[in-house]
């Protein structure tokens, strides 16, 4: 038996996030029939995390312990033929007999891609979220550092996810300005359920005077206390740690 | 009556070029509806350029004369909203009487981006053509600057365009590398029926020796010695110059 550590990329408006689900094309649910038919036998895929309908990947992991003797360099063109233009396959190796792309992971890395314009931009409305009033990027990095450290992210889990320990280290959180494009790139040992998408929403929230401080809403631990969830398609995973 | 200058972008994949068709969407057959509605009169838009089915284009210019007295800055948000989210009015001012989007035009920018890589990006896919092996920029960059200058450029005509005068002035022209996207920038003062992409296309045919060199084609003055045309979806107008 081998252990494969596949990288996949993909654009998330083709998928209803990465878990199978019935009747709705998923990441794990195209991944899977064509990893099974090119291996001749079923396989449990082991994914890097869940991510939400409509967020992107530029690095999403998967790992597979299958008998398949594919060669790791004729797996990616093989892969890639039988899957949908929107995603790809841009790695694969082998990987230890007890890696797990979930459990094996340290870390992840997140953008989310704010388009600050009045106007729309075509080339960017399918990933990056339009907000028209005028963003300050140094008022959004002051509170973003506020997310750095050890802390309990009880206000940033939306309700679901089923996790009890809402404790998780962030390495890094900042805000910077890219032209038009505001950008926010957030790194840590794990995230919540929607916990990237209300971190935005909050830091909009506390730049418009909504909320008080990232600080009070951390300390709040209550969901009701922070701002709304930032829309899925300005998101997307741009590095998985191990 | 004023004289406006409208600037568009837009995604190419939505249209049909930009010269209106029955039963196909282009860029004036969405435009033009648009604009008369609010306007509240029949219009004759002039475009800076046709372009074909699938060229996107960053800045394309269209003048219009016209009795309607909404103010500049409040038409882009109305012309925005009546108007697909493949297209997008960037800017809207009031030009001299005598001024033509097309005749007044001292020249174009244009770039078209290959993704050089093995495997597909799926947020390229859309605006970048991918060609698998291996290119050498430097090597088609040396052969780009022989566009530059003023020559003869019947050889990179398409039969259709209905232009008897093919010479042409080329300010920059020069190909470069930014990770795996290798990209072709041409300005001048004004272009052939698909110049640009059969450009491209005797570029990648020197490059893999199966053309002399682009002077030597540039000197047949012969479209059937050129490359073949390079796909629509790699190539867009960057700039239009008055």
């Amino acid at each position: 038996m081998r252990n494969l550590l596949l990288t996949l990329r993909f654009h998330g408006a083709a998928f209803h996030g990465s878990a199978i689900q019935p009747n709705a094309p998923t990441v794990q649910g195209v991944l899977q029939p064509a990893l099974e038919r090119l291996a001749g036998e079923p396989l449990a895929l082991k994914c890097c995390s869940r991510t939400d309908a409509g967020v992107h990947a530029r690095v999403f992991c998967v790992s597979v312990r299958t008998a398949c003797r594919i060669p790791c360099e004729r797996m990616i063109p093989a892969l890639n033929a039988a899957l949908p233009e929107a995603m790809a396959v841009t790695a694969c190796r082998e990987a230890p007999e007890d890696f797990h792309a979930r459990y094996s992971c340290k870390g992840k890395r997140y953008v989310y891609r704010i388009h600050n314009s009045a106007v729309r931009d075509p080339f960017l409305a399918d990933r990056a979220w339009r907000i028209s009033r005028p963003l300050n990027e140094e008022r959004l990095n002051r509170e973003a550092s506020a997310f750095l450290g050890r802390h309990d992210f009880s206000s940033f889990c939306a309700a679901g996810g089923g996790v009890e320990d809402h404790v998780r280290e962030m390495f890094t959180s900042r805000v910077y300005r890219e032209g038009e494009l505001v950008l926010f790139e957030i790194a840590g040992d794990g995230f919540l359920y929607h916990m990237v998408r209300i971190m935005v929403g909050t830091l909009l929230a506390v730049h418009d005077g909504k909320c008080p401080s990232v600080r009070e809403v951390l300390a709040a631990r209550d969901r009701s206390r922070a701002g709304s969830t930032a829309p899925a398609h300005g998101l997307c995973l741009e590095d998985v740690l191990y």
